[in-house]
């Protein structure tokens, strides 16, 4: 694989949000450790549109993210569109989040290329790509400001300066965080077809909407809804190249509705279970998903929209 | 509130403009004051691309102003969507045409950053905003070129001189002008909101769409279609903070349905008053209007679209 | 008409595709001739950025070419959204392929800019439109690379050294071509108004949407789709100033549902006729076209798209 510089690509993205910051409703400063730290709703109001460039830099600047207005049976709400060159790279190298940063009592799923620098987790081995760069760029969804042990532990593990390193914030329950989490449609689709053994490095294309959540009151209740947003009204469609029989067997299991724990919503199963890592791990994924195989030019959906459990968990509308 | 520079900010998009005159079919000269004169459709055709460009001037640079297309049950007509960021401001404080601007036989209402200048209006005070600029921006919806009396009336009033401030005219029936006027459509729920008594800074995040007018062959009847526009096919998401008693109390007098006047196309209430001023202030309000409150995490809507009003209106379809 | 330079807007556009060639999944390499050579799809995968950069560059920056989501009945697809300012000029005399290149074997039409420079086919006559440029921008729907004969041809006839000539290429069956074609919606209502006699110079705003084709394993496949995408799925508003009976007269015949060889997809057609010319040429329409004219505020419409026929052809879907 190429390498593409997402670090940098993303860090000139970083140096638009720093020079918006007011009218972007953000607020920039530099952590002791030395590092700078864009707070995208901690401490500020933030914004849709700083949302949307949040994250078009978590894709390392290898896709669009445009604002639209989606539309379901009877009600509609604002969402993400997202367009993706480069989808393994984009998505797995860069916007996932898999890096988990712990120390001081903070907790959060660290994304964004700067992922790509450590290059510590598995999936880095499946993708065959680790970036070399004098920047680092990761974004992390809290609420809270990560301590020097975070940010060293952060700073080590890429081989940066701290004064390198732009670590981005943004609370699950915030403008920005509601925007760059429905950003995530087409990543979550990819990373379960990863998980259910397909090769990422066959699609060529990917292409996504998803519902914004409304923002909850709290992050717990915005976990949630931000969840059913990708689980109950995420639409994607990848093109990829591939033996037919290949598409077959794997589509249907790709969407949420493959997934036992498909129906309830997310802060309910959460309930249920007590313990997130009880929820069958295959439900993250777009509620509908397409593939185009250009090998045999066919085109195949599994999957659908459930506007009733997503007037039901985003709106808040009680079940009949 | 940070002073956000709308001027300055709307001024590097109006060289913008002028840099790319030719294919946005608009003019350029300077009156003989000194001022810079932006026509987008009195003696030139104009484009749809100048109406978005002038409608993100209005906004101060504070909001995406994007072409969609919009679907109502049986039809569709393009129409803009808009994304704003700092929404009292861009909206009111820069896009709401509040200035009434007299003299020579000239009459129009000015919007655009450059009223922050004169600051004189009564929303003003409510807003607790007034910017200093070295240069300053006016957008007016006309068919007229200003005369010296009105220029000077307003460089005098903004506090500049004349060959610091750019004008930039539109005809209601005119390509440009029928973006910029369906552009208003969170503007409209904003000042509703604001007529009604609420404190707009306790909104964070405004979102909205609305069918562009096609254009009429003059200028009263293309007034009549906008606003048409707007009261019958505006939809606007807003994230408010607030109690929720707030909200409940004051949402259903937001949409234009709420007003005594709701349901005859705009024309024809003028014609049955004979006198603009007659009509219900409270009508002019889009037809739908969502608030998330994150307060609470609730989501109340009232309103609906009114496609039939719409045919009527805008598409000249008879009723049955 | 004034000139736009046209070729210096794309040239612009194409240093853009060279710079991010990594990212955008194209290569980039110098012919023998010394000319540019953009692959989009030949020897590289491509994306649909680049398609729609490529979608841009041939509309020589006149327009704006979007990524958008298009619902039909019970399904949806990735789609382009296009607005163009100097319909005639963007679409006409820019996008439209209508310069038959062979030699040595190969044979595509081009399209874009470098067309205005050479400036031989009869439409550059209809418009008055020639254009001198120090580069040309030429774009060819093809999988093989332009052999010396064809290079020399379009370098001779835009009076280009071979040096200052871009061209740019992308299959049919590629993500780039797909895209690029589905961006003609709003020329080919366009063409097919002028081969009804109707002066394109009356025409002030054009907007349209089109589906994506999604990919076919081979070229021939690839056309089919590409074109029934635009014949059923496509739909186009233009502004105009006109009589009312001209429009009244002409629109009826503009959209596809107007042809005889209406109703059949594409490939099935030529394998019926077993020659392209033996197709009705004014089959070549969007679905549907709306006109607004200016001249009187009307608004007419006619055709409408065909979901089961996009079923049919683009998702392969059995007829009943």
């Amino acid at each position: 694989m190429p390498e593409l510089k997402l670090n940098e690509r993303a860090q000139a993205m970083v140096r638009q949000l720093v020079a918006d910051r007011e009218s972007l409703g953000i607020e920039v400063t530099n952590l002791p450790e030395g590092s700078l730290l864009v707070d995208a709703g901690i401490n500020c109001p933030g914004s849709l549109e700083a949302g949307r460039l949040l994250a078009e830099i978590c894709l390392g600047g290898l896709g669009r993210v445009e604002l639209v207005q989606l539309f379901f049976t009877d009600f509609w709400l604002p969402g993400v569109q997202v367009t993706v060159q480069q989808p393994a790279l984009a998505c797995i190298a860069s916007q996932y989040a898999g890096w988990a940063l712990k120390g001081e009592g903070f907790f959060a799923l660290g994304s964004g290329p700067a992922r790509a620098l450590a290059a510590k987790e598995e999936v880095f081995q499946a993708l065959g790509y680790q970036e070399n760069s004098p920047v680092g760029v990761l974004v992390l969804e809290t609420r809270k400001v990560p301590p020097a042990a975070v940010v060293e532990k952060v700073v080590a593990a890429c081989g940066l300066g701290p004064e390198n390193l732009s670590l981005l914030v943004a609370p699950t329950a915030s403008l920005a965080g509601s925007v760059q989490v429905a950003a995530r449609v087409v990543e979550t689709g990819l990373h379960k077809l990863m998980e259910l053994g397909y090769d990422l490095g066959k699609i060529t294309a990917a292409f996504g909407t998803c519902p914004l959540a409304p923002l909850a009151a709290e992050d717990l209740a915005a976990m949630g809804r931000t969840n059913d947003g990708v689980l109950y009204g995420g639409r994607c469609f990848y093109t990829v190249t591939d033996p037919e029989e290949e598409i077959v067997e794997i589509l249907p299991r790709v969407p949420s509705l493959a997934s036992r724990d498909y129906g309830t919503p997310f802060l309910k199963l959460l309930e249920q279970y007590g313990d997130f890592y009880k929820i069958d791990p295959l439900l993250f994924s777009p509620a509908e998903v397409v593939i185009n195989n250009t090998a045999t030019g066919k085109v195949h959906r599994a999957g659908r929209v459930a506007p009733d459990l997503l007037k039901e968990s985003l709106l808040g509308v009680a079940k009949d």
